[in-house]
């Protein structure tokens, strides 16, 4: 069996060819008129322009943490960190790269050939940041595996365990690029959304997306920045995460205690490292397999994308039944994979209950409206809340059913089973900003009215997914900071994380604390970031008053480098948290307590992102459900009212929340790699 | 020295005496004229009537309860529950009834010789709700404890460890009380306020406290069911609870492992009990001291009432060392003493700085006004989050140093050290709302503005020293839980509750999920009282044209009929989901995982209460420190900015921030009280 191995890795280059396919099939496209041509141009220019400046920032403090991990943890470890971060990176950029082509295509196509190719261009965009986040990931996390594993050189002495800390190596790269990806993005896009909506659209009362906002370019390359690299990179992190937390498992469990099948089962090291590769791989199939079935045959975008997530997940089910009775002759693992695939949909589809404008909840925060906007941040706020219980509750579920399938390898077997569609999950969710982006780029075009009408349609479709990738990207991050909570304590050789232990009380008090932090300190750094952002737009209002009559053209490339400039700065503190916190509590009250700041961290991340992603994507929805002409429609009271709270929801669904996916896998990393300094 | 413990009831019988003997001095002084009696007469007969109808529903509880304990678990606890639940309401009672005759004499007495003996009579007001919750609390349970131990008829049997069971039921009597008291007040409180501001000042444009509004009675007496009863029946399960699982622990553990000590202690499991008894008698008689040294000889009310707090705190330290020398011929217990106390005091301190006007948090919020009501939002919430940081380190240290100086019953002792000055806490805080109220007398009697000005002095004192008061009510909530969580275990023979028992990790998830879930049921509630009550004030300015011309007198009296009605019935809800969730995932998962439920709803619970009650407070007072003449002033756009701030923070300060301590102690107690029905 141990030779196919060395097919996984080839799977995930055949990823990369579709992707690379896929992006010379986009560049290939028509890309419309020489003003359309001219924004995206700007667009991309911003968006590489913040991913040039990010990498930079990220090369530097990648020699600072590589450096560490060689002198303390171990060289091979650094050596495959670097390969995580540039993998990561190297994702980020061909994707977004393709994200800011498929654009403009998109709108062209809207305007030439309808919804139908439209659609098609811009799922397809998403799908090259799909699969490559899927293909790199599972490339690099297999070639590391099987160079642990080669009996020549220098690798002739890495034993099994030592592979377990070099292949997390791998993942802390990734998850050290996730850090600067989700929320350096998360600050700048929404600074630069803020910059824009607050000079543009209020004082100089100018619509939205009007070509003569100096910022308009930077809150169109936000939607790339934020939802595009932002939201792969996180997901690559889960991704890689998942699938390592599962091998670590398989070489430090010597048995599962299966309650499905009544007995001990011996877990062999190699095939139970063999099993999440080769699951992977089957999730990469289906995921390519799944993307030429959204084919723009039909007018209705979002029963075309479901489809592509359903045939995906149908897929790698039936796969799993086979994979899991060759690999360990019972079913055990195939039921955890189940469970995971399962709650990681369900948790999607209750997102949508809670932030879509078809459902109860958002119409009664539209409801609420009426009576002013602090009972529109109440009520969202609290819709925001109640939306915890059922994602709870399924996760709940997931560790106690994945546990009883296959025991604590279980748990992680269960997050790569959620993350194996991966591939296919990114490529819905790319879908909405590039939509989004390419109906900005109709406007700024000045195209005709139904141009835009089916970019709408498109976009409002997009939101919807949006909602549910990031209920996606919460559920799976806790369950793969879950599965490598286990990991940790298996690597460190705990025999208990005890709860009796005042230590370890101390630890969940300090870890519940770190995510209120957190948010408060990203989202304020929103703020300070936004506020840059206005100034620089007032004073190119001010002093070239030619741009307010159209016969200047404003300096994009300034407000898109001050939201670059101010993002970056803002994340380095909480950024430093995230690293240092775990770091802190190993060193001074050791490797227990350690475990009770990851579970504390775990728990109420999960809960503050769920809260602030759900209650943003409420508002946001509440206000677009008034437009639609309820509640008094657009420019009454009421809306106002909305309006107040999509601005609050901002930070909430755009920065904090997200970025706290973030901060609980990258604490769990560190608290693995790092492991050895606190034994 | 068990000789001794027959003066622990005496020393609660001699509070209670204080406690009449200032209540009647209270009732010699004069009530002012006719006008300022029938307005006093109003809130009065509201308040009473509250508590009556809320007493009625706690009875009609309270039955269905002490039939399930009596046939569950013990008749002799379902008893003692019976006599926790009947203190609890009796201090609410009398502590109410004082309340509401302090506060027009308190108006009097600025009217007539000026702000110290206003003073006086508004702390001695609060003192008295003081005195009978740490009296009543005491009494009760040395009381039990006295007839636990008697050799004679139906007691001769029962052992110590049926005295720990018997002994929480009288705790499980208090917290149901509370439950009833602080969530339901709290609906009542902010339904009311609500009521009267949306249609009184903004629809009908007339000023707050305008006698003409029919809900200006309602909202009176909120102050009074909210912030007196509320407050005084949240900290009674406090003090009851802290005492009962140190007495607990003390049966439980055979022995103390203090590595201040570097040895293990013997625990005689009398001499253990007794200390709590002893501790909180001196605080008793410390607290009855520093009442009067607040005579009310100076014109600066923040000092006089500081001055009481550091006094007793004072006597009670320098007491516990000799205490702690007498019964266990150590400092240990004295050093945990000393932690509970100094950690209660910082935790209000710190608190004071978040959510005061005088420094940079809340001026930053009024500063974010200017740009308008989202960045006010942002910015609060943001402060609240951030409010949370040195709190749970102080919490942290305060669990590892208790530990270490005399092991886990340490960590009880500290949360008995902390509350032995409820008393003159409780006095302190409670101050506020009378001198609300005088406000309000004053104003609704239009007496001079010169009278409006003191009580006006004496409120804004009243805001911080509510603020700290809040703060310490979360901090011995959460010192409180955590100690009967280790009282939970000790009972329930729990060798550990381990993190990697994917039960316990499922019981976290859950019981991190709840507090968000409450809060989201409690913000809810003040939406759906706050309408009922808007409607019945449209309706009588509709239907009685006279009102608003002065000539006709509304109905108050119907105002808070249906602020009762609603908030009684809207704490249902909540308050059923706080019995049943912890016995439904004891007898599902087992006591294991509802440890883990405890510990998830006890690390949310503390964080969101304290994010809430902080947020909400430093709105309220960034809306003060614009009122005051900064950022605009009073009728500015960042004035109005900062109304909607104070609007949300309405519900997080006052209903589902301070409910939230309620929940994490009535779970542990209810925990503790039927572990019988899961082992």
């Amino acid at each position: 069996m141990e030779n196919i191995l060395y097919a996984v890795p080839v799977i995930g280059v055949i990823a990369l060819a579709v992707a690379l396919m896929l992006k010379s099939w986009i560049a290939k496209q028509d890309e419309g008129n020489a003003r359309m041509k001219e924004i995206s141009g700007y667009i991309r220019e911003g968006a590489m322009a913040f991913l040039g400046r990010e990498y930079k920032m990220v090369a530097v403090f990648a020699v600072a943490l590589l450096l560490i991990v060689a002198i303390f943890i171990d060289v091979i470890a650094a050596v495959a960190c670097l390969f995580g971060a540039a993998f990561s990176v190297l994702a980020g950029y061909i994707g977004m790269k393709t994200a800011t082509d498929a654009n403009v295509r998109t709108t062209n196509a809207a305007s030439k050939s309808g919804m139908p190719s439209a659609l098609k261009i811009a799922f397809r965009g998403g799908a090259v940041m799909g699969l490559c986040v899927v293909g790199l990931g599972l490339l690099g996390v297999s070639v590391v595996f099987i160079v642990c594993n080669l009996d020549t050189g220098i690798f002739a002495n890495i034993t099994l365990d030592d592979c377990a800390t070099i292949i997390t190596g791998f993942s802390l790269g990734a998850s050290f690029v996730a850090l600067f990806g989700r929320v350096g993005g998360g600050i700048y896009t929404k600074a630069a959304d803020v910059g824009a909506d607050l000079v543009g659209k209020v004082e100089a009362g100018i619509p939205e997306d009007d070509p003569r906002n100096p910022a308009v370019i930077a809150d169109n390359v936000g939607d790339n920045v934020g939802d595009v690299a932002g939201m792969g990179s996180d997901l690559f992190e889960s991704y890689v995460g998942s699938i390592v937390s599962a091998i670590t498992l398989a070489i430090a469990i010597p048995t599962v205690n299966s309650g499905l099948l009544g007995k001990e089962v011996e877990l062999d090291p190699v095939i139970g490292s063999l099993f999440p590769l080769f699951l992977s791989a089957i999730g990469i199939i289906a995921s390519i397999i799944a993307v030429f079935f959204v084919n723009g045959k039909t007018n209705n975008p979002a029963s075309q994308l479901n489809l592509g997530t359903y045939i995906s997940s149908a897929i790698v089910i039936v796969a799993s039944y086979f994979l899991s009775d060759v690999c360990f002759g019972n079913i055990g693992a195939f039921v955890a994979v189940v469970i995971g695939l399962v709650v990681g949909v369900a948790i999607g589809k209750i997102t949508e209950y809670y932030t879509s404008g078809d459902f109860k909840p958002v119409k009664e925060i539209a409801q609420q409206c009426e009576t002013g906007s602090a009972t529109c941040i109440i009520s969202g706020f609290a819709t925001g809340l109640t939306s915890t219980v059922f994602p709870l509750l399924l996760i709940a579920i997931a560790i106690l059913g994945a546990y009883y399938a296959f025991g604590l390898y279980g748990i992680a077997i269960a997050a790569v089973g959620m993350l194996s569609t991966t591939g296919i999950v990114i490529a819905v969710d790319a879908y909405g900003p590039i939509s989004d982006n390419a109906g900005g780029i109709a406007e700024m075009s000045e195209l005709p009215e139904e141009v835009r009408e089916i970019t709408d349609t498109l976009d409002s479709v997009g939101n919807t997914t949006a909602a549910v990738g990031k209920g996606f990207a919460v559920g799976s991050a806790a369950l793969t900071a879950l599965a490598l909570f286990v990991s940790y304590s298996q690597i460190a050789n705990l025999d208990r994380i005890d709860l009796l232990d005042p230590k370890v009380v101390a630890g969940l008090l300090i870890g519940g604390m770190l995510p209120m932090l957190f948010s408060a300190l990203t989202m304020n750094s929103v703020g300070k970031a936004a506020n840059q952002m206005i100034e620089e737009v007032r004073r190119q209002f001010h002093e070239f008053p030619g741009i307010m009559e159209g016969t200047q053209k404003p300096d994009y490339a300034r407000c898109v480098d001050i939201s670059t400039g101010a993002a970056l700065k803002e994340m380095l503190l909480p950024g430093a948290l995230a690293v240092i916190c775990p770091i802190a509590v190993g060193l001074i009250l050791g490797t227990e307590a350690l475990g009770g700041l990851l579970a504390g961290s775990l728990v109420v991340g999960v809960l503050m992102a769920i809260t602030m992603s759900n209650a943003g994507g409420a508002w946001d929805n509440a206000k677009k459900y008034i437009e639609t002409g309820h509640n008094g429609g657009k420019g009454s009271e009421p809306h106002k009212a909305a309006v107040v709270g999509d601005t609050v929801g901002d930070p909430f669904k755009d920065t904090s929340g997200p970025s706290l996916n973030i901060l609980i896998k990258l604490m769990t990393v560190v608290a693995v790699v790092f492991l050895p300094l606190f034994l």
